[in-house]
């Protein structure tokens, strides 16, 4: 096993040998999915806990389907209303959680560093299911397992991202990772969502849209996170659409055999068009459904493993 | 199996014999769920979601203790808050769900014609768990399923509807099945809420309740549902207790062997009195017993079947 | 089995040796809990309920992990909105839980008397998982388990109970509990929130907090439940916390070899400073931990034993 990690805080610290360690394991568990019995017993007996302190639906459910299909028991503590309430610190509310033996937690929550936080006082595997504005590793890999799919290769291809590049943990740990791989990444949207200090991460800048997805592979757009949005980055959403939405007159800048991606839930008629959204072009559910088979490597990963293989 | 369709959205279009096979199939799972070990490996495997739009406590849970009887994976998607809140639209939300590849989808929405809408782009099996004032097919079942487990048979029953006709999917659903399996239905309730069109349905009707007791076999009360009227219906819940509350006295005037029904959760003191809620006579809670043996037949007709054999 | 109780309704009207085979049943599950796969066949095809009528993080977590490793189903009626709304009476929700047939329903309610109520009327068993100011029989039975692996006897410890007694169900049952034991039990606290009528109890009471934890074996904090009180029981936070919270130095009074317990969540710097909380001496972790341990027993003794053994 090429992965030395125990916990997935994030793609940064990962090396190119262990993305594809995981990438490769998801392409194993990609057909349980679309069995009679979508089922195995593979970690039977784990518990994982799903603590999610801001809301998510679809990461919440991926999560829940990739450790089910595992056959390990989940329980999911949602926003943690009562503890809240009680006024419990985050560290008291993870040790009492941490001392249920749970294998595994999974971690969501509004402010960055918060899984590594958790992950220096516990010893349960922590994943990162979105900290902040700072990484949202499985959604990176599902997405790079898609491109994978679909283009056989992330080496070499163009990636364009598109929109509030500043507040996006999802465009975070995908310059990490598909850099790792060697995509070349174009990086457009508003100036304001977009510092010019992106540029450190090895990308280009191109505050043009049409200019930026000319021959591109892959076109990813951000999704406009307005309830993130402590002051307006932009004047009006009419504006942001005006020069960043995408068209299909836009998306033909692109090479032919592009295709479009977004991590969700997409505003139609926002970030990109209907049309857009629909195409045959268009692989946003299939990123979804990548999503649980991505999950499931990470989890058979950080808890299928022979203990003293791993390293941190 | 005589049933062919591959969503159950309603009653309406179904055959007495699909309706019959539906009932034929709860009777072989109603002893499951009093046994030591209330659960068989039947749907093993499968991924069953619960998408409820509309709060709801028993239907809800009585379609995932029937999923875990068989021993299906289910994960409850309730209100969706964190996906309301971000603005995606409802076929978004669906797809979004279906990509994760489960095998049913069991829907409550406040909108009637939703689970129809969800079928025409889902590959899932579609069940409607009530869909505004249009069906609640399962409540019709598991009521069939409780009048022929007391009576044996159905038809030429007298059966007495008494209530909220017009706001009411339970009544509409009952309708057609009670209707297809050959009873004599007769509607009673406050003119408002009870149009004169209902006729069309093949039923009778009549706006005093002592009347149309007279000899019923089975007095079915619904649920005076105040949440969702937009306008005052009736004078005031007084008005409506004098004139429509099933009481010891008003219920003499059916068979003696006449059944009590009420689909839950009951106002007492408004729809029924107490002492008739709790009376030999009333079948309520065996109504919801009978829901889980109901449900359980129709994921196994549904998700059990072999590829192939369904029409639609 | 020597326990004969069809229900777990609390603490007071056990018998020693009922109190000692859950302790040791628990002893045999600790194990589980720790192991590789841990989870056990025992349940398998049982249905538990979890009806929370008060938020609750760790209670409904702990429970519902004790079930899913004794491979039992459960279902979580959190807060039961939806019902609370549609104005149904607690009877008339519990009769239609009870109606699908489950074998056990965990109960907390903010009224004291509310499990038993609901005992009066239902097949299932029925455990207290916290009522008012009443009972927390399964709090109770882990603090008990605790001070066992900690101290091997519990006879002729000296135990000292710390704060807002009279509105605490935790220090209701322990003392119940710990009585039965034959521990010696000192209360001390605000004479606002510390009736002389406790010495009812066979206890002592010093509203000194240093001379009471003298000589003490154990020291366990109650939580200072704001949230429940109706008026002001003290003048401040602050004048609480300089007479009443546990600092390093206070602690000094007690054993050398004495640990620290608190049922959680706790309040850091209110009941006891964060270094009193994180000190070798502090055992409030392994109490949650046991607390998994306790609830598998209890399910288990409830569930698992044979019909006819027993008598209530």
């Amino acid at each position: 096993m090429a992965f030395r990690h125990k916990h997935l805080l994030g793609i940064q610290h990962l090396t190119p040998s262990e993305i594809r360690a995981i990438l490769d394991t998801a392409e194993s568990f990609f057909d349980i999915s679309t069995r009679e019995v979508k089922k195995v017993p593979t970690l039977r007996g784990k518990t994982i806990i799903n603590l999610f302190f801001e809301p998510s639906t679809r990461t919440r459910s991926s999560f829940e389907l990739a450790a089910k299909r595992l056959s390990a028991d989940i329980v999911n503590f949602n926003r943690l209303a009562s503890s809240v309430v009680k006024g419990e610190s985050l560290k008291d509310t993870v040790l009492n959680i941490e001392a249920m033996n749970p294998d595994a937690i999974i971690v969501r929550h509004q402010c960055a560093g918060t899984p590594y936080f958790i992950s220096t006082f516990c010893q349960s595997h922590i994943i990162n299911a979105g900290d902040g504005a700072h990484e949202h590793p499985t959604q990176a890999l599902l997405d790079a397992f898609t491109i994978k799919r679909e283009k056989n290769n992330i080496e070499g291809l163009k990636i364009v991202i598109v929109g509030d590049i500043l507040h996006s943990r999802v465009a975070r740990s995908n310059i990490f990772l598909l850099r790792k791989l060697g995509a070349n990444i174009v990086l457009t949207g508003p100036p304001s969502l977009l510092p010019i200090e992106f540029k450190n991460f090895g990308v280009q800048i191109d505050y043009n849209l049409e200019r930026s997805i000319e021959e591109a592979d892959v076109v990813m757009m951000l999704r406009i996170q307005s309830e993130r949005q402590e002051k307006n980055y932009f004047p009006s959403i009419r504006e942001y659409r005006n020069l960043y939405s995408l068209t299909e007159k836009r998306f033909k800048q692109a090479k032919k055999s592009a295709i479009i991606m977004h991590p969700g839930p997409i505003n139609r008629g926002v970030e990109l068009s209907s049309e857009m959204a629909e195409s045959a072009k268009s692989v946003i559910l299939k990123q979804v459904e990548n999503g649980i088979a991505v999950r499931m490597a990470v989890l058979y990963i950080l808890l299928g493993g022979k203990e003293g293989e791993t390293t941190d």
